[in-house]
């Protein structure tokens, strides 16, 4: 390419699980404007929780969407990982150069990557070979400051736009913590921490004498290295940690094959 | 424990993602019957494709069920990792010492696990430290014959249940071909194999002109390891594959340590 050859602008599809009209998918929708042809497609109810689901059993329909001033949008009636699969086939008709997913309100550090639809959806797109970035903040509120959270999502996408040898199955789980931007000590590259949720349901009555549950549950930390994604969010750092799709367990396997004979 | 001691019964969760009412489950149930206390919780509809998906704005409602004769039985209308998570806190009031989830119909090798509710059950077992498999026969009908599977979930339960250094995170993902049981060859530990969908949405109009669409898509193998789920199956083994909920890309955390300064 010559140097006076115009770059092509990449692609970037936007998506989350709290909805398209959440105020976060319109801050990260700000943060990455500039770096691209920005393109997006997201749930048009929220979607927490929905972990990889994909719906089978029932239609999907798709609604443009005036969300967003001069970018191109649409509200999608199924999940985060639909949202996905629907902009790639019939939307874009093309693979983007990158998804971003977010920015999620509330944390999904630790375990949440499994059960979180931000996340689902981020993983879907490096299934598909598109490079993917999931952001949240760990702030649950709807009048959630993101605007340390949209700076450094930026930075972080800018970042991964400029790589030159960029593995296409990259997925990034970036969490911001819910600070003042200049307590903010920078980004630390993580694992997940091993923290999960015990669970504990709300046994209540109906008006008519029935039982019912809510799902509740309190967040425990077991992992006590300084190198997990919770270690760093306590100590106000912006965590990532590359997340994969293959879930094989290769030490339990070699451990199988030697000691399980049939 | 002095030899003559009577060992205690091992408590059995069963769960599946078809619903209470599918056969699989029904054959799963008759295999582990005899190894042990048995408890089904179970989703009151099919919920294939749920991946890890939980209810968290909506109540959940359980409800005990004659489904299986002699047999504890619940069914709840939430999402498989619900069943699990129900049955523990309010059901078993305790951990059970395994949770197996199936016989599902259809095959969940590959990229499956990811979108599969009755993986995810096994999977959310074994974040609560209760050792776990999913069983899977590749036969999508509602009267495929289950025997073959039966015998092989039986088998592999039974070791399960017999080894004396069982990791408390242990999970198997076990897919079962659809041929006659004197076919199959044997059982396998394998890994994950890359294959993945290519998608293709089918648009169609509802009567007012209004465009709908369903997820379809061809599943495509972009993996010749022999070492696969994949190849396994195609070769009339019954594949093993050990999965784990730790998502860290340890191969790319390292490359982006030295790679990316920030």
């Amino acid at each position: 390419m010559s140097k006076t050859s115009k770059k092509k602008e990449p692609v970037i599809l936007v998506t989350n699980d709290d909805g398209i009209n959440a105020p976060g998918i319109r801050a990260l929708v700000e943060a990455v404007k500039g770096l691209g042809k920005v393109v997006v497609v997201a749930p048009d109810k929220p979607q927490s929780g929905m972990g990889h689901a994909i719906t089978i059993g029932q239609l999907l329909r798709l609604q443009k969407s005036n969300a967003f001033e001069g970018v191109e949008a649409y509200s999608c009636s199924g999940t985060p990982v639909d949202c996905v699969k629907i902009a790639v086939d019939k939307i874009l008709h093309r693979k983007p150069d990158i998804c971003v997913s977010g920015i999620n309100h509330g944390a999904n550090h630790s375990i949440n990557v499994i059960y979180s639809g931000t996340m689902s959806a981020a993983l879907e797109a490096s299934i598909e070979s598109i490079p993917s970035i999931g952001f949240s903040l760990l702030d649950l509120s709807i009048d959630a400051d993101f605007s340390a959270a949209g700076k450094y999502a930026s930075i972080i996408v800018q970042k991964l736009l400029s790589s030159k040898t960029l593995d296409k199955h990259l997925c990034l789980n970036v969490n911001i913590p819910a600070v003042e931007e200049k307590l903010i000590k920078g980004i630390k590259i993580c694992r997940q921490a091993y923290a999960k949720y015990e669970e504990e349901f709300d046994e209540r009555k109906d008006p008519h004498g029935k039982k019912y549950y809510w799902l509740t549950g309190e967040f425990v930390n077991f992992d006590k290295g300084k190198d997990t994604d919770v270690w760093a969010l306590k100590n106000n750092y912006v965590s990532v940690v590359p997340v994969q799709f293959d879930l094989t367990n290769y030490k339990l396997k070699q451990q199988l094959e030697t000691k399980w004979k049939f």
